[in-house]
Formats: C-alpha cells, structure tokens, sequence
C-alpha cells in the first residue's frame, strides 16, 4: 500500500526550481571535494519524529494527520515500516534510525516487548533486502515508560537498572541483527532531578559499568557498531551528565572508557549547553571522537530543545567545515532529529521539511568545500599563530622550554606585535562566500 | 595611619543585634561540628574588590569612594596595603587573596613590574607579621592588558605566552614568599572570541605546557602551595576553555595533569555555566578535587558575572554542606570574590558586605552541620537507593554481572516498586531547618 | 468514598513539628497584621495539577499514581470531584480553579461537552454547598485541543475562534453558576509560532473584540467576577502577546480595555520573561492591576515552565509584601498553580506539595507584615528620595519646572551628595528578619 | 590631516570583487524598489563606538589602535571631528549619530561641558557644510558619569535630575543647531539596580515629566526633530524601565506620551528581551511608531550585549522587509550600534566592519524587496486568514458579532479545516530567495 501517493520521487532540479517537491541544492550524485554528495552527507531520517511523533507539546495534544492515524498497536507499527520504506525512497535517503520503541510497541514485560519487536525486526529487514536505505543507529528508548522516571542506567532501583540493560542487550541484537553502523546511548533520564536526593557518584559508577558491559556483549556477538555517547544538559531531566561533549569525555576517561566511545552530537544539544553547534563538532573532533550527527537546529530566544529542522545555512557551513576536516563522518551521518512544527501537521510537511533540511546541508558542504578549497580559515590560522612555528615559540609548542627561559625572553620585550583578529573581515568574506556558492 | 577610623573590630553579637556592625551569625570561637567558625569557614578578603575595584561598569565610570583616592602610582599601592591590613583586622578574616596587578602597578616591562611587585611584597610580608591574615592565594592576571586580547597561556603570539609565562613565575616565587596556601589559574582570556580564526588544539596544548612547566617550577623553588583551577564558561572570553569543573578535568586528565591541580569554584561561575553552585561543589568533591571556593552569588536574570556578595541562605546552606562532607576546605578557603554594588559606593559598604556574605555563610554552616548531625540527606539517600546494598543491586555496584545475567533478572518483572523521590518534602523540610536555626 | 483515607486533616502544630501532615508556619486563625492568615493568603488549589495532571513530560508518560486512575470519562470526573473536595477539606483550603476540561470531558461537538460540563457542574455546585471551598476563578481551556493549534482569539481560522468564544461564553455561565470571583484569560496558544506566517495585527484586534464581547456578556448575564489576564511570554507558543504585566497593558490601553481587566500573576511566568515575580507584582500594583496571583516557582538554570510549589522564603517574602502594600489580593487569591515533580509520584506527595507552598507564603506573610510594621522598605525609600520632598524636587514631582529652570539650577553645580543605595546592607538585614520570624 | 591614508574612498565593485575596501552588494546609487539604495537605507555611523570607543571589557583596558590616541582634552576632541569627516566621506555615508560626551570632553561643572560642547558644535558644524553627511540624532550621555548612579530621569536625588534636564535642553540646542533628524532618550540608568530599595512610581513619573519638559523645549526652540525612545531591558541597570517596544508604549500611553515619541529599535536589545529583531520592529511597525534603528546584532550565547556589526543575512532581511513594509524610515536611519570586537583593535578594521554591515542590510534590502514584488510573505497570510474575509469572519474582525452568536455558529461544528502553517517549506523558500539574489 502506498501513504504517499500524491507525492513523487524529490529529484534535484537546481537552485532556479518552483517545484517545492525537488532539491534545489543536493544534487546526490554530484561531485564535491571528491565524493558525491551522498557519500559524504550520509542523511538519515529519524524514525520517532516522523513516523511517531504526533505534533504533542507539554500544553497540547497531538497534532499531526498521517495515513497510519487509524490503526493501532502492531498493525500501527507495520504501517509505519511501510510508510517509513515508502518515504526512504521517495527522499532518496541512505540512512535511518530509531529508538526500540519507535517501531514496535512495548509489552507488558520485557520478554513480551523482545517478541514485538522481533517481529518488526524482522519486517524492516524484509524491507531492508529491496531498499538502498540502511540503519544508522539504533538505541533503546530508557526514557519514555514511567519507570524510568528516577534515571534508567542511573537508575536509584537495581530492578529498573536491570530492565535498562536488558533492553541495551536486545537493542545489541538489533542492531547487529539489521546491520547497524552505529549504536547510540543518550541519556534522556541519566542525571538528577534534585540534587537534594541524589547520589551522584553510585549513579555514574553504575552508568559506567552499564556501558563497559554493553561494549563486552557487543564484542561477545560480534556486533562491531561505533558506539556513540550523544551529550545533552539538561530536559527532560534537571541535570543530566551528559551535560556536553567536554563532560562526556571526563567521565569517559574517568571510568576507562574513552577508546570504547565516540559522540553523536546534536546542534541543538550544543545551543542549550552554551555552545555553537561548531564548537561542539570541534572539541569532539580535535579529540578523534566526532562520530555521527543530530542535524537539526534550535530556536535560542527559548529554553528548550525545539529540534527544527536545520534551515540555518550559517550553522549548517560551519557543521560541514568540521565534518570535511574530519575526513567526513565515517561511519557516522546526518541524522535529521528534527520534527516538524506542531503547526506543520499535515503529511506534506515531512517532505517539505526533509527538503529543506537536506538542502541546507547541501548548500554547507558547497561552502565549506570552496572555503576548504582556498585554504580559508587554513591561512587565516597559519598567518594569525605563524610566531609558533620557529625559535621560542617552537619550544612552547614542542615543550622544550621553561618558566625561566621564558621570563629571560619577556624580561625587557616593550612592544609586541600582536595582530588584530579581523573577525569582522572573516564574517564579511564568509557571506561572500555563502551568496557566490 | 588609619582608613576606617569611623568603623571599631566587627564582633559577634547574635541574631538580635540591631549593630550594622556587627556579626549576627558568624561566631568565630564558636564550635559548630567539634571546630571553630573560623577554622572551618577559611574566610578570604579579594583584594581586586575591595582595595582597587572601582565600581565601574561597561557604561559607566568608577564610583567608589574610597580614602585612598587622591594617590597615585607606588603611594596608592602603599596606602591600600595599609588598609587592607587595617580592614583584615577590624573584619577579623583570617586570610585574603590577590592578583600581582592588585597590589602593585605595571611598569613599561616585566622587569618593572617585579620591582614595583618586590617593593610591595616585601611591604606586604612586614605587615603579615603582625598580622593574623595569611594569604590563602596569589595569581597573575593576565587579562587586563591589551597584551593579553589574544590569550596569555593559549596566546596567539609568541612573546605574548612567554611574557604569560614570565608573570606565573614571579607569582609562584611571590607566593612562596609569603607563604601562599594555593596559587590560582583563571583564564579569562584562554578560550576564543570566535571560532572561526582559532587554533584551538594548538592553544589547549599550549596551555597544557605551561601547566606543566609552572608545576614543575614550584617543585623547583619549592612552593608546595595547592594548585587551582577556576572554571568559567565566557565572560570576558566568549567561549572560555575551563567551563566548568567536568570540561576542565577532561582538560586536565588529555593532558596529565590530573593529579597537579584541584578547583577553585565561583558560584557565579557555575551558575553562568547553567550549573547549580552545589553542583559544581559536588563534581569536584566526588573527584577529590575541591580545593577552595570563591563565595559570591550572581543574579539568574542577567547573563553576566555580578559577583555579588553572598546572601541567599540556601546556596549557602548547600556549599557548606558539600565543604563539610568534603572534611572542609582542607587548604582552600571561602574567597569573597564579590564586589559592592556599583550603588554601593561608601566605604562603610564595604564593610556592610563582608558582614553579609560572612553572616550567610556562618548560617549555611550551621544549617548544613544540624542536617549532618541528623543525617538528613544521608537517611534520603541510603532509603532511595537500597536496592544497591544486596542481590543484583550489589553485583550491578560491584560490576560483577552482565547484560546478560541482568535481562534474565528482568525479563518477567512487571511491577517495580519506584519511590517517590519526594523533592517536595524534603524543600519543606529544609525550610524548617533554616528557620530553626 | 474516600480518596485520602491513610491522611487526616492537615493542622497547624508549629515550626517544631515533625508530623510531615502538619503546617509549621500556617495557622489559618492566627491574625497577622489584623487579619487572619487565611482572610489574607486566600489559598486555592489548581484542579489541572492536583486531579487532572498525570507527571508526563515531552519525553515521558504519565507517572502520578491516583486513586482513580483505573475509571474513565465521565466516571473519572466525578471521582475526581469527590477527591478533591476531600482533598479542598483535608488541606483546609479557601478555594480552587479550573479550566472546563480539567473537570469535565470534551465530546464530539462544543454541545457536547457543554453538557457533560453542566453535569459535573451541577454536582461541583452540590458539593460546594457543604464545603467552605468557593471558587477563585474559572477559565476555558483554549490551548490543549488540535483545533487551537494557531491560536484561539488569535486564531487563524473564524471557525476556530467562534469556537472558542462559544467556549468562553460557557465558561463565563460557569463562572456565574458556581459564584466564582474571577475569571482567568490565559493566552498559551496567543501568540505566533513564527512571524513569518503570522498577521499580528489582525490577530490582536481579533483577540481585542473578544475580549470586548466577554467583557459584555458577563455583564449582560449579571457575572460580576473581576476578569484576569494571566502573561506569559512564551511556551508552549514561541512568542505569546501577553508577554508579561507592561506588554499586556499596553494592550489593554490601545484597545480600550484598560478598565475592565486586572492581572494573574505567576511567578515562573515573570522569570521566564526576564523579570523577578516581585518586579510583576510591583507594575500590576502601580498600576491598580494586581488582581491575583499564581503561586509557584519556576528553576532558573531551565528554560521551561516548571510551576513548582513555591518554596523560597525570598520570593514568598518579596511577593506577600507587595500583596500586603495592595491593600491585599482582594477577590483574588494565591492559587497554587504548581505540579509535584514527575518524580513526586505518590498521592501523599499532594499533600506534602501543597504544605510546602502554604507554609512557606505564611512564612512570607509573617516576615514582610514585620517589616512593614517596621516601615522597614518605607524608611529605606523615604530616606533616599527626600530630596524630592521640597524646592526643586517637589517642583519635578509636581510637574511645575521646566528644562530652563533646571539648567539653571544646574549650571554650576560641582558636588552632589548622592547617597549609597546600601543594597548589601538591605539583603543582610534581610536575612535577619527571615530567620527571626 | 588625513587619519586614513592608506584606504581610499570605498566603492562598490560587485560580488565577485576580492578587494576588502570595496563593497560587494551596497550599490548606493542602485535603484532597489524605486529609489537609490542610498536613499532607503540611510546608514549612519556611531561616534561613541567609531571614534570614542577604546575596545575596553569589564575584564580588560582598551586595545585599540588609532591615529589620535597621543592627543588629550579638546586636541583629543577635534581631532575626532576631522577623522571622523574623512571616514564618513571614505565610507560614503550619509549619516552619523553621537552623544555630548563622544564628540567633546566634560567639564568640571555643565557651564564648562557646554562651553567644550558649543566649541566642537561649531567645528562639526562647519564640517559638516563640505560633507553631505548629515546629523541622523544625537543624544546626552546621562549614564557614564558616577552621578548617574542611581539614574538621571530615574535619579533618586533632584539634583542629578537637574542637572540630566540641563543636559537635555543643551542636547536640543545642538541638535537644532546641526540641523539633527531625530533627537533620542536611550535610558541606560533609567531603571533599578534592586526593587528592594526603589520608589518605581515616583521614578516614573518624574522620568514622564522629563519627556514633557523635553518636548516642550524643542517646540519652543523650533527644534522639530523625531523623539525616539531607545528600549532595552538591562545591562548597565539591573532592570531597565524601557525594557522592549511593548513597555515603553505602556509608559506613553500612560503619560500621555505616545504622540510625541517613536522608537529607535536596536537588534541586540531585541534579543536581550528574549524577541527577535523582526518582533520589536513589527511591533513599533504596527503602532505607527518605527522611527530608526540601530544597526547590530548580539551573540545569543551570550547575556550582554555584545553590538557586533550585524552580518546575519537573516536578520537584515527581515529587518528590511518591516522596514520596506513601514515605507522606509523616514526621517530615521540605519544607524551602526556596533563596535568593532576588542580584538579587531586596527584602524583597518573599522573600515571592515562598516563594509560587512553596509553589504548585510544591502543584501536584507535587495533580498527583501524581491519577496514583496513577489507577495511572497503577503500571499501566505493572504491565504492562511482568508475565513476573516467574508461572513462570519468578517463579522469578528469587524467587530459585528457577539459570544450568542459566535457560540451558535461553533455549537455544532465537527471538523474545521485548519491549514499547516508550513514553516518548514517558507523557510526553504527564503533560503532559496537569499541564494538566488
Ligand atoms: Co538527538
Ligand atoms: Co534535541
Ligand atoms: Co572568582
Ligand atoms: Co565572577
Ligand atoms: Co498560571
Ligand atoms: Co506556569
Ligand atoms: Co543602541
Ligand atoms: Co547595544
């Protein structure tokens, strides 16, 4: 059965076209920097915001109107693996990725839940076999049901910390199961509410012990997923650990597991932990632990995870700068966890939205791959640190100095020159850049 | 000569004292948990505030009145040390804290500015003989001059990091000089203005040396003090690479230099970086890196560091809880790093202040110490997470089990029994100990 | 039926008590500035939060465990009338408020709902006649169905906004059946998602004339209840036209509305616009606008609308001293429109909840009626404004100079004795006054 | 004297140009919408920021580098005056603003200040009779000197009030005397630093009779510029009355104001009252009273405002389209509000920062002007509220219903045809207007 009839395949069409159905700026098998196009975005769409998600927010019901709206249960989650193939095609997209829950409904136990979703499991690889669209990551969902409202790997219960692992193993399986690239743990629940009842150090003790065991029983059934941690502060919980990507790696060295993690780093994430979206691609990169990314992108006059679909080409440039001098993702992509404004409820939207998004990433790579091409920022840094590269500043940079010898050098200096940062001259040349691609 | 003739020693007269000047709470021969106020609060004096900040602001001129006013140059340096001492003394603090610029002026190079420093270091050790006030920490700033636009430690430019370098050996030979208890790095220029002309491994690395060649020179000279960072997100920097507590143990740790260095925590600081002040307290308590705290409090509605004078009692309450849990401030103590309001411009103000902010404190000290004594928050925590002490709880704690082991724990559960994690009793009931008090 | 059966009915045993069921600070006959506590605090209970609220957040399902959790429909909404009014009777409360749906289910057609909310109104009606309970105020919930998704009064649909003003018209009989002394506007769908689509001005002259025709519809059926707007500056809509008291006000002005509406203050609201839930209070009282208050408290470090029960002696103090300044609330009321954390699950944690916040507006009223008795702010202000009292000042204030005569006055003027605002000194005595209540 | 040799005038040579002194998209004599870009864009540039501003930070001395720093006092000052003739002519911009204090030194008393100021009006004067720049508004700095404490218009002492009124009167002099368009009240002290001290009313109420005074004057002198008030809701004052466009039209229409003032709506103000920059120009758009703008923009991350120079292509264009739709600016202008970043610090980078902001609103201009030959925002509204055009809908926007009858109509209603918004899709439309400009 079809759910999108009225809408056919979104070609490119170029940056001239009226068709609202066609890229104007991802060309897929366009050459850029080496690579096609979607070679080097790898995009996958987010099972839970368009197939699951329904448009509610904390003072409103659900919203959406979707061709699945009248069935329920497994005959729900079956129409969805079929509307969800349907739309991979039609989007022309490489990649997806779901939490358990998205695609197959819960049990009254765990062992129930395994059964429902070894069905579906079972369903999307069918689908997968006729599909060019393959698993980005998969994860479990440790956040929605009632239990886990005191944390699940963080858990103040041993029974509900327990259920955590059970489902992280069948998630294991899973993924292994439909050929996943990655696996994700991101901690909706692993934090505090109040500190006031909190015992901090057992929770992050027994969270780093969770992952250590979910690392030993992928290695055990020989499922070889980047595992990937996605940091978040705060919402739904106060506090989560996962506050950015800088706290992720010190618990992460701390417990001994920093060779074992990379991150997935979602933009929106990055903007209510007080950085940009680049900054947090940077820390992770500079660090060889950029692993995937939640391409999507938040609204910074409110306080809450909005997760829009990216449109901000500023934002969406600077992302692929870092991708493309990380030599691309990997075996990461761009997932787009991003759902459409409850007001953007019909089934359209999903498509409009997708086209955007997938444009504006577009239009990123283009930049950044001309800037890159010029040695843009390149030579803005080697001009701006040059003094680093010779005599003392060798040493600083190399450690082959002292206190001493670097008082005896500043001693009597009078006048350095220190060089203006130009900022606004970068900004100016980078719109330049922007409007000429 | 005398500063603040109008103003006798500040002594304690209890909570009906209608005395301005007077203590209220602080009681400091009183033994609050088997020591004295005085012993476990570690209060500090911020020279910077007190003695040489001016009350000016991005869009206004200074207005602080002050006795010392109408001088200039080394004669201005002279008079604040005298007042200084005279206000340690008639405020009863046992310790204060201060910037090398704080106390002596900057010549045309280093080399001046260590004369003019030795001059009045040595002014300074003369009068801490009669003196019960130590020095609880020195530092340089290197971030007023222009020289430091670019960073000092993370300098864009050679001669600007040796220059860096230079001015953190004479503090660490100052504070071996006067007997420092810890030395301080706040690195209001070590981050980046914009992203977009940064070479941020390039200036972490640097960083990271310098660290390690200061260590090595206090080993050297053998200045045993405490090493200290300060965490602060932004502000004067747009994008500060010590964040927070958990960014700079990463931080510290890619770099080794985890075991070299412990926190100095700003409660405006944490609360800049979205983070609670118990918060930051605790990530370093529970890493064994809480050295010492700046006590001060910012306003929520406003998006810079106010560094105001301590008075919310639950803050402190809190603080003082996580110092006592820690076995106290060991080292460190309570800096004041707050200044007067701009409003506030009389010297009395100055007074008025420390007597809240010490008051504040000694209340949160006693609070803290009564909920201690009746493990209040220790019964919370050891009922919520009980589950954790025998069975599967404990082999989870241990990390003796596996996903495997925990599904099969997990499979047919059907009702976990979840407690109520009560937040709301337990803010009432902290409300009764404060009024209690 | 009893609800509540394990909970007897909550009384004052003073701040010694350790009967978690019991108010340390609330003691509703005792007379406080020469009325009782309970004339002036006037506490109501939320209906949405206590009965109908289920602990769901964005990223998670219900988690409050009720006694009536296992009814529906329209069983479930007299079950939770019988609750509540146990519950109104066991806390000993003044009042309650609600939206339509809270306690009554919507049908198919407004015709529908109407008349099941006639039948759970004429059986609320019945109860209030053997309880002390009355109604503070009622309002249409306009902002929860998928119909108000771009708006109610605001609506971009006609449809859509005759529907709600059928609602309200309901609303309004409602009010007047059950006697209430309010009526509350709450505009959470009032606002625009994005400007882009968005005709403000319409909308505003839209929800202008409906207020207008309210307005005119109580008066026709004799509904004599003062009528609140209720700002908020945003969530769930991106931006909210009722942004805060100024913004609402000036609104009011240009649509000639002035006189016919007070304000509803919530405290979360006024943090999430920017401004301390004192700074709401302060405006609406200048303005003879206060009209009602809704008593909670928002976190600061989150971005959301949290609505927790008040309990910051700081802010209880602030607000009951602009309360009492008001002459007090007059037909309004200090109704707690806050929700127990998801995590404060249990039935008890109602119970706990609300003694928290009643306690700790007693605890307000005890320490701003002793300050006022001590002309505490009074002295403070009178002192620093004195020169405005006579001469020149007293011309300014009157309106009676101009810029010549000031000039004049000014020209040669060298020093002016401008005094010190002494805000830390105000904050410790504070403090004094809190903990010696 | 020539301060900026070695940059010649700066002309437009089109969006390939890599020359940095030339403008890529600003085409002044370029016809966009029917008039030269010149003519609607009507830059002006900030005195205080261009010529006056040093690149100090709360943190940190002044870094900037420029060809006057060796001169002091009214050397100092005239000096300014023929650089900042040779950059408006370089630059080719129409416009400038300035307070008092930027364009001349403050005496001992406002008899001396004024006898500096009439020295350097006539200067100006003079110039400005060779130069076709013009005098967009000036104003008096009544927030940088320690007198200004506790507000000006808001003083809590009638001789600082004086004196802000003497101050006033002299401003309007010299904006009469220069031939000023516009003349404008930016309260940066106008406001309080704690409630707790603060007799809002009567700070209010003088600050109205203030404007009165003022408006009276300059008909008396025949001056018959613009009145702009310059909102901002904090920073230097905790708390500023003018906080957004909303609160300020409350104050004038409370005192009687409104047809006397316009607004002057500066973007980083905007968002440091949590509104876009498009929000507060609709607002002040729809009351009739958008009077000029000041051209920056703010970094969101950030809690100060930061005035950058505005290159957020988005920004400029929805600034242009409200600008556009308001009929241009009138007797307003586009007036630079930014300062170069402390590390810009080279004269070159003034010249930068005004290229990058000129060509970001010529872009906003030429990208806006092609969406409303297009009716491309004009059709969307046009088609989401069309039910408001005819029957019932008509009736409510013309205010011709009552609840009875809107009620009737809604009574019995299934399903309303509500419209997505579509964001999504408007969003990927604007993306492709700014790349296809
Ligand atoms: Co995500
Ligand atoms: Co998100
Ligand atoms: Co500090
Ligand atoms: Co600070
Ligand atoms: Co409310
Ligand atoms: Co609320
Ligand atoms: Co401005
Ligand atoms: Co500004």
């Amino acid at each position: 059965m079809a759910y999108f009839d009225q809408i056919s395949k979104v070609k490119y069409e170029g940056r001239q076209s009226d068709n609202p159905y066609a890229f104007k700026f991802y060309n897929p098998e366009e050459k850029i920097g080496g690579k096609t196009m979607e070679e080097t975005l790898r995009y996958g769409v987010a099972y839970w915001h368009t197939f699951t998600g329904d448009g509610g927010d904390p003072f409103g019901a659900g919203t959406a109107k979707r061709p699945w709206d009248h069935l329920k249960g497994m005959d729900l989650a079956k129409a969805r693996v079929e509307a969800a193939f349907e739309f991979f095609e039609k989007m022309d997209v490489p990649f997806f990725c779901f939490h358990d829950v998205d695609i197959s409904p819960e049990g009254d136990t765990l062992r129930e839940t395994n059964k429902n979703l070894d069905n579906i499991v079972a369903m999307v690889k069918d689908y997968m076999k006729d599909s060019k669209t393959k698993l980005l990551w998969n994860t479990a969902n440790n956040f929605t049901n009632p239990r886990w409202t005191h944390g699940a790997g963080t858990a103040t219960n041993a029974d509900v910390y327990a259920y955590a692992a059970g489902k992280i193993k069948k998630g294991l399986e899973v993924g292994k199961e439909l050929g996943s690239e990655n696996y994700v743990f991101w901690g909706g629940r692993e934090g505090y509410e109040s500190l006031l009842n909190t015992n901090m150090k057992l929770e992050q003790q027994n969270l780093a012990n969770l992952y250590h065991m979910a690392k030993d029983y992928a290695n055990e059934i020989g499922f070889d997923a980047q595992f990937l941690i996605e940091p978040k502060p705060k919402e739904p919980t106060t506090h989560q650990y996962d506050f950015d990507v800088a706290t992720a790696m010190a618990f992460l060295r701390e417990y001994d597991l920093q060779d074992h993690f990379k991150f997935n780093i979602e933009a929106n994430h990055a903007t209510l932990a007080g950085h940009t979206f680049e900054h947090e691609l940077r820390v992770a990169r500079e660090a060889g632990m950029l692993g995937s990314v939640d391409a999507n992108q938040g609204d910074l006059l409110l306080g809450w995870d909005t997760d829009e679909f990216p449109t901000d080409l500023y934002a969406t440039t600077l992302a692929m700068y870092e991708i493309l001098k990380n030599g691309g993702l990997g075996r990461g992509g761009l997932n787009f966890d991003a759902k459409v404004r409850r007001g953007s409820f019909d089934t359209e939207d999903l498509f409009h939205a997708h086209i955007a998004g997938m444009d504006a990433f577009a239009v990123g790579l283009r930049v950044a791959q001309k800037m890159i091409d010029d040695n843009f920022f390149e030579n803005i840094v080697k001009d701006r640190y040059q003094t680093f590269e010779t005599g003392i500043g060798k040493d600083i940079v190399d450690g082959k100095t002292s206190l001493a010898a670097l008082e005896a050098h500043a001693l009597d200096i009078k006048d350095i020159d220190l060089k203006s940062g130009q900022v606004e001259k970068i900004k100016a040349k980078m719109n330049q850049y922007l409007l000429n691609i």
